[in-house]
């Protein structure tokens, strides 16, 4: 390489700018009886195990923490990698670091691995500390709100009386809706991005489509297959079915066309043809790595329960007590959480006077550009967080 | 009821105005070797039995002869009833009759199921005469040009030598389509409804999604189930996926919304909550009493395998030698194959100097639309229809 060559490269040292770096997996065991969870369906669940990432500092008045909400499939490894060989960097690596939207200089970032999943907080794949086997389908039924009921005791855990912000893409937008109707006095502001207020008939109906799959697997056995082989065939038609709903038509397309695989011609049989083929093969089998097909069942049983317009007349009245600034953003090609959803979500937060900045990024990706457009949704979240710290400084002083 | 309330009402004979009334389901077995039929995939298939109907009266001069195609899990039985008492009427009954649309006093109709399915005609449930025992998958891989090809030879039979028109919404499209490819000469008009020149990288993923389901029953052995419990969960879950991309996010939010099962509360269980899940598990249940799961995947691939533009550097050079002048209809909310694609085989017909006529018709009924709105369609395809056969007697004439 000669000389000027340096001005398109990047060092090692430049290459970890902006990466938060080596980060810790933490753990805490939380709602011990006599003060067990009691969730929505009625049931207590106690104790219980969050397992969380946290980076940045507090400030000593406690005013900068932000909570990171994660998607069905996501855990608490938001950014940077536990190792300096760790190929597993997070999930939300380009957002969340020194610089980046969620900067880790100028703010405490907390995620959970939330509540029914399987990346270390308890869920159906959990030892029952009353039977010692494993919870399976005695596992209670889980909801968004009693996901975000958790992180409000690891709030508690970790000292945190107030967040200045909570956010999250999907499920996580779900969480950071719910936090903000639950919690109305904990939030100073809520990101929820390409996310929905209630699960529509059509996203019931590609969830059900994959339990089914999941439930027909004969290794799925009821839910009591953990000394077993489990049921991976079924997760993964559930995976690749979920796969063709984050992305779009127009992306399919552009990433993979009618691109035969390998050779050059059809194979006339049912083996692999296609590219997308291939893709989707490899996404399912991957995902049963490090999935457990009963929290696949729970989570996506959460993401149908939820309705917050249950129980009132409107979306309107359910944000009557919020006091959140938020910043909604949705993409254009999102068809699984489409921008006419968001913009429900919008209506409803400015019939209550409620401070709110809406932008649907024009994006080709469906609805996995929440992860993939970081430029544009940086820019936004960056100027926001910036406002309502300023907001939230300002208040105090006054 | 009152005087007067009879013109609200239609008496029995009413409801039968239009209804071509008790058919016969015809059969012929063609392709006899040593004349077999050469397929695509290069193998040859033979004796092909053909399961077909025709109605109306076939004029002397033999011009008046319209080819109906059918779509995936369609079969021959487009309209009336095998006895007076058979609930099970034609698929496209509100469409084809006396003076209906495709109208049985002017025009001689024929349907015949298509080769691979399992209403008649040879597929993979066949019993191969040369083992005595069912294909499976010895069966050949089939595809949309061999379909037409099936189709030519029953023309050959009953002594029909042009067509007036070839129509068909989805699969029956673009059978439509292909029959104008693979012989110009022989099709005056063709009418291709909420279909497309290629399956696109969405179409083939869900698909693809089906046949892993249907492959991932173990009652599927490989297909060798003819003699055994076949596998009805995996081809339940196949069709469920179909039905989702067959309604539209609108249609399912009308017919179902969030609306719960029999109970009024969620169920706290994997059990039916809502609606939709027990619509489409019905479905699912329902489809697997007349469908063979071979036959699904083996009309599935062929549909994956459909591309007009293998093989030329353009649509338009495909339609190169094409004579026929075509209506191509397409539907506001149809997302299995959306507006842009009828669009681009408007633009590649025109390219050629052809006759073309193009409607979307606004609809929330999604990819179902070609089944359900059929008021829009009948008034655009009678008048197409007519104008065409005036346009070809008067050729006659001249």
């Amino acid at each position: 390489m000669g000389k000027g060559g340096g001005e398109y490269l990047m060092s090692t040292s430049d290459q970890q700018l902006g990466s938060v770096g080596i980060v810790e997996p933490k753990s805490v065991t939380l709602a011990h009886p006599p003060d067990p969870l009691r969730l929505v369906c009625g049931r207590t669940l106690g104790p219980i195990t969050v397992a969380y990432e946290t980076y940045g500092t507090l400030t000593p008045e406690k005013d900068n923490a932000i909570f990171i909400l994660h998607a069905l499939s996501g855990n608490a490894h938001v950014a940077g990698k536990y190792a300096n060989e760790d190929r597993n960097i997070g999930w939300w690596d380009s957002m969340v670091g020194p610089g980046k939207a969620f900067d880790t200089d100028k703010y405490f970032m907390i995620c959970a691995n939330v509540i029914g999943s399987c990346s270390g907080t308890t869920g159906p794949s959990s030892i029952n500390p009353e039977t010692g086997r494993p919870y399976a389908l005695s596992f209670p039924m889980i909801t968004i709100e009693d996901m975000v009921q958790v992180h409000k005791r690891l709030m508690d855990h970790l000292g945190i009386e107030r967040l200045l912000s909570v956010a999250g893409g999907s499920m996580g937008g779900m969480q950071a809706l719910q936090f903000a109707v639950s919690y109305p006095d904990l939030v100073e502001s809520a990101i929820p991005i390409a996310t929905t207020a209630r699960h529509s008939a059509q996203n019931i109906a590609f969830n059900e489509v994959g339990r089914q799959a999941i439930m027909a697997d004969p290794n799925w056995r009821d839910g009591n297959y953990y000394d077993l082989e489990p049921p991976n065939r079924g997760l993964a038609i559930a995976r690749m079915i979920g796969h063709i709903t984050y992305l779009s038509d127009e992306s399919m397309h552009q990433k993979f066309g009618r691109r035969l695989q390998e050779r050059l011609q059809k194979g006339f049989k049912f083996d692999i043809d296609f590219q997308v083929e291939s893709y989707l093969q490899y996404k399912g089998a991957r995902f049963t790595e490090r999935f457990d097909a009963n929290s696949y069942l729970y989570i996506s049983k959460a993401l149908d329960y939820f309705d917050l317009t249950e129980g009132v007349s409107s979306l309107a009245e359910r944000f009557r007590d919020l006091k959140a600034r938020f910043l909604v953003i949705s993409f254009s090609s999102d068809w699984l959480y489409p921008t006419y959803q968001a913009k429900e979500i919008v209506k409803a937060l400015k019939a209550n006077g409620l401070h709110v900045v809406f932008c649907e990024i024009n994006s080709a990706y469906g609805h996995d550009a929440f992860l993939l457009e970081t430029e544009q949704e940086s820019r936004l979240i960056r100027d926001f967080l910036a406002h309502t710290y300023t907001a939230v400084r300002n208040r105090r002083m006054t």
